[in-house]
């Protein structure tokens, strides 16, 4: 019953966030590329929030986009509003928002999928994965048998997925989708340690049962900042959304119903996202805390449904009518599509190592919510990196590594491969230790290079962006070259702008690194001031203002790049190390890291042991 | 567990062609209105051809449309290519038929329903029903209690859906969607006789891997015809289709295959369409055909997904794959989704009366495939229908029969609650005696004021209706008044059309009269023509041409119309009835017509079972 569906480089098992990216990674480098997924009509689908970005994970869209991935033009073309975040606070932590288009951003998604060149897409659930000699086998529940050379499982929550309201249970994908219910046995024969992570989304609501007068309205900025290096124009607000704040009563409904969760009733032995957790946790967890903000969101340009996020929950749907009731403006809410919470199989990403491979199965590899995560723009970030790598392997060329200097994508990955995760990982600025280097507006400067050196930069991009750089480049000796004199005008702005008059000359590189002062502030004085683009000027301010910071980060990088250099043999025995702590031992033997820096951040591994290890390697190395 | 959702007038089970216009109806109409989708993302789906229209489902869509229905405006706004079929036969089979962008059709759809007053959507099985006194009670899977005085079912192929290709099959609904599992189970206990109908779609493909070069290319009329009466500008063509034919090959791997199929290995117990069988039907029951026609169809404006009409089919994967292949074009073709065959579960329709609501259950109303019939035309058509007659249930206002005189709707009701069906229903122009009358031009005039006394038709639409009417009629009279002189000017006209030359004056109605004559070769004699739209002209013209034809129509309308005024009494027992034959008796019990022009249609009842009835009829009656 089962046949030969053919030979191909690339299989990329999913076709969510993650899986387009390593679809489209893997068939631009030049791979013979097929993607598998459920339903065709699902592609690139938004299950929870119709939004992309958020602090920290605006970061990470941008560094795919600046990589050559798609998810940061996509977002663009469906944005509906568009905010840039913690404007208040210090540049590190500035991060892009933009509601989307759901059903316009799957199409367009969906799209590009069918016009890459060298790949296909089949809507077929596979069903088995097994080894072939150098090939990876893979059959669909219609007997094909697709021979791949590399695979990526980018499953988001379709694996054994099962869903939650209440008491009632059943197997099920996000959205109305079939699970994908035989693969995860398949996996596990393999030999690949699989567990159970959760997540959960809150209802859908009918625009015009929600009474908006007494809500907080919230805008996009004007004008938007693209989420793409490579924007030709800015985005559009087309939407607002609205604020609203949970209130004792809606705790009370949710205290009285929580025997009720299948959350607390143990139904659900799935672990939820820490840093998104549901209505109910977080009235259970912080229950000091008087009210919980809620944002109303539109769910597209074309449909009536409302998202209310921040509150999800997989409370009865009785329940969720009586607490969402209880809300200003959602006094009379009608719920189009119920909250709930989906369990699912993911990998212990401690099998992976930093190309997302897993370490005992060459070819495989693993992206998204299956390697543990949560999270739209953390699923781009490592199926670009897994379909990268993956046709990278097949082309027999070198991998592509991001280390935590680099990038948060560098960072999410090594946090993933040596910390492990207890629950699905969210990307979080306070991830980084190098966050004042990794800031969104610089991600084209660290990573479009590489993308470059990868082939997914063409020549009109690269020559774009090697103009910005000389643009920076040249803004930045003009700021140091330019003098203003101690006039009335300058010291009227500077006293108006809270800081000291000058009474010598004053560069203007000085002046902005002032905290007080910014470019618009000396407008009126910097009369020579070139013609560049926004983002010209507030990267170089940045770089201004926070100089010292960086330079100090930029030392600890080279530390750091000089203990990832110190790589560790693949088959080191960690217990035979003698004066390594038994627990070192233990974790290092586990987590097998690459190199020594990888090693030191593994928790239970000290600066002691580190020491050791360095030992060893010198006199090991002599020895060779 | 299960918790009060609350009371409606109105409850709809299923959102596609025949839900949709349900809903619609029953909540323009005043009726609170509740409907039911298994899947929010799938409402107004079209999981077969990307058209709407063809022949006789034209006529069933401007019917719809003239009433006050939904589809063929929504058809309009997403057209791509349209053509009025049949051109070249007359014009009681001339009928339109649009290539629809898929995706656009089904969220235009929803989104006219989220905008609908007195309506609800609810993602949501219905996994029971049940009779409370005056109301029923539907209960969803998570526990909700919806309390309605009137119910129509439109679950398509949803109920107890079953996929198959080849020798795989699972529980599942059309495009990867879930089944509806246990509301058969529910209906069956309440008595309702069920049966399992089946049917297919074919694989849709990769535009990119298909060779075009050689394919014949069918282009849109230009100008486009609306299918609405109320469009206020004609669609565009944006979009072609391909013809391409199987051959020798095709049929060889069928055949070597056949075996495979589950339609012959017996595991499809399910009847399929007739006249819409799957490809090795066709090549089985038309083994003589050296060639089948197909066409190759775009699936929307943004996808690269082609639909290959005309070749659908439940053989394997691989099978599929090698006939396609065999095909013109299609060479090297990847399919992005397989064809398959669906089994689901559908009423015995002799169960309904004309409002399509159940004989034995006041207040439970059929439409759709769950009816028995097969095809997006015929489904709006009953929903309309049965969604209206539900509300004005409720309403306490007069039912809304449509009799096979005024409509092909009404036919298609006549025919399956009198005839019942054996295969998916199918809606074709030779199953009316009246199509003279019941052409596509006319739909409204027949029709719209029948919208307009439900109140479905606006002020606004009224007026223009009335207006063309106007128009219509004011031309039939010039037509009549105007009599050309018998110049050479004319006779060159009449020659060139090859007729004969007048030697006297002539009316220019006895012009048109003439087969060979139309307007626009009178065009140049004609110097005093209103500046009418065009399809003023056209009624008139067909009125003229076939006026003989229609004439007898109408008469025989009368004479219907005279024995569908002789209602039959509910409660008779036509086993009781002396004269009447015994197959006479079992089909008039079974069928239970509501008057003697219905019992005539059945089959297994004669004239002489007529007069015999006649005659108890006017005894009985006279016996009052």
């Amino acid at each position: 019953m089962s046949y030969d569906a053919g030979k191909y480089d690339v299989a990329v098992i999913g076709a969510g966030h993650a899986g387009i990216e390593a679809a489209l990674a893997s068939a631009r480098l030049g791979c013979r590329t097929v993607i598998f997924t459920i339903n065709m009509d699902a592609v690139g689908n938004c299950p929870c929030n119709p939004s992309i970005g958020g602090t920290a994970k605006g970061h990470l869209v941008r560094e795919v986009d600046a990589l050559g991935g798609e998810m940061g033009k996509t977002a663009d073309e469906c944005t509906l509003q568009s905010r840039m975040l913690n404007l208040g606070k210090g540049p590190a932590v500035h991060s892009l928002r933009a509601q989307i288009d759901r059903n316009k951003y799957a199409r367009v998604m969906k799209h590009k999928l069918e016009q890459c060149e060298n790949l296909v897409m089949r809507q077929a659930e596979v069903i088995d994965i097994e080894r072939d000699g150098e090939n990876w086998l893979l059959t669909t529940r219609l007997g094909a048998v697709y021979t791949c050379r590399a695979v990526v499982l980018a499953t988001g929550t379709f694996l054994g997925g099962r869903i939650f309201v209440g008491e009632v249970s059943y197997a099920g994908g996000p959205d109305g989708m079939f699970p994908a219910t035989e693969l995860a046995g398949s996996l596990k024969e393999l030999g690949i340690s699989l567990r159970r992570f959760k997540t959960g989304t809150p209802a859908r609501v009918l625009r015009s049962s929600i009474d908006f007068t007494d809500l907080e309205v919230q805008k996009g900025d004007e004008p938007v900042t693209p989420f793409s290096f490579d924007a030709e124009m800015p985005p559009k607000n087309s939407a607002v959304c609205y604020v609203s704040w949970t209130n004792d009563r809606t705790k009370q409904v949710i205290l009285d119903n929580i025997h009720r969760s299948p959350l607390y009733t143990g139904m659900i032995e799935g672990v939820g996202p820490r840093y998104c957790p549901s209505i109910e946790d977080k009235i259970m967890r912080f229950s000091e805390k008087p009210r919980h903000q809620l944002f109303i969101e539109p769910c597209g340009a074309e449909t009536e449904e409302m998202y209310l996020q921040g509150m999800s929950s997989s409370l009865p749907e009785e329940v969720q009518i009586a607490f969402y009731r209880t809300i200003k403006g959602l006094e009379h809410v009608e719920i189009m599509r119920n909250a709930y919470a989906i369990e699912y199989d993911c990998c212990d990403p401690l099998q992976l190592n930093a190309t997302l491979e897993f370490r005992d199965y060459p070819g495989l590899y693993g992206a998204g919510q299956f390697n543990g995560s949560s999270g739209y723009e953390e699923a781009a970030a490592q199926g670009f990196v897994a379909g990268a790598n993956a046709a990278l392997k097949v082309l027999n060329r070198d991998p592509l590594i991001l280390d935590r200097a680099g990038s948060y994508i560098g960072t999410l990955i090594d946090d993933l491969i040596t910390k492990g995760v207890t629950d699905p990982y969210r990307m979080m600025t306070s991830r980084s230790e190098y966050r004042l280097v990794l800031r969104q507006d610089n991600a084209d400067e660290r990573l479009t290079p590489i993308g470059r050196e990868l082939g997914l930069i063409d020549d009109r991009r690269w020559a774009k962006f090697e103009k910005k750089q000389a643009q920076k480049e040249a803004e930045m000796k003009r700021a140091e070259k330019t003098v203003f004199s101690p006039t009335d005008a300058l010291n009227e702005v500077l006293v108006s702008c809270e800081t000291s008059p000058v009474t010598t000359g004053v560069r203007l590189s000085e002046l902005l690194r002032r905290p007080q002062v910014t470019y618009a502030d000396l407008t009126p004085i910097d009369t020579e001031r070139p013609d560049y683009p926004r983002e010209i000027f507030e990267s170089v301010e940045t770089a201004l203002k926070y100089e010292g910071y960086i330079k100090r980060q930029l030392q600890d990088i080279a530390e750091m790049r000089r203990l990832e250099k110190k790589l560790l043999p693949k088959e080191i025995n960690y217990a035979e190390i003698s004066g390594l702590r038994l627990e070192a031992q233990e974790k290092l033997n586990r987590v097998r890291p690459e190199n020594v820096g990888q090693a030191g951040r593994i928790s239970g591994v000290s600066p002691a042991d580190i020491s050791v290890l360095l030992i060893w390697l010198s006199a090991h190395n002599e020895g060779k």
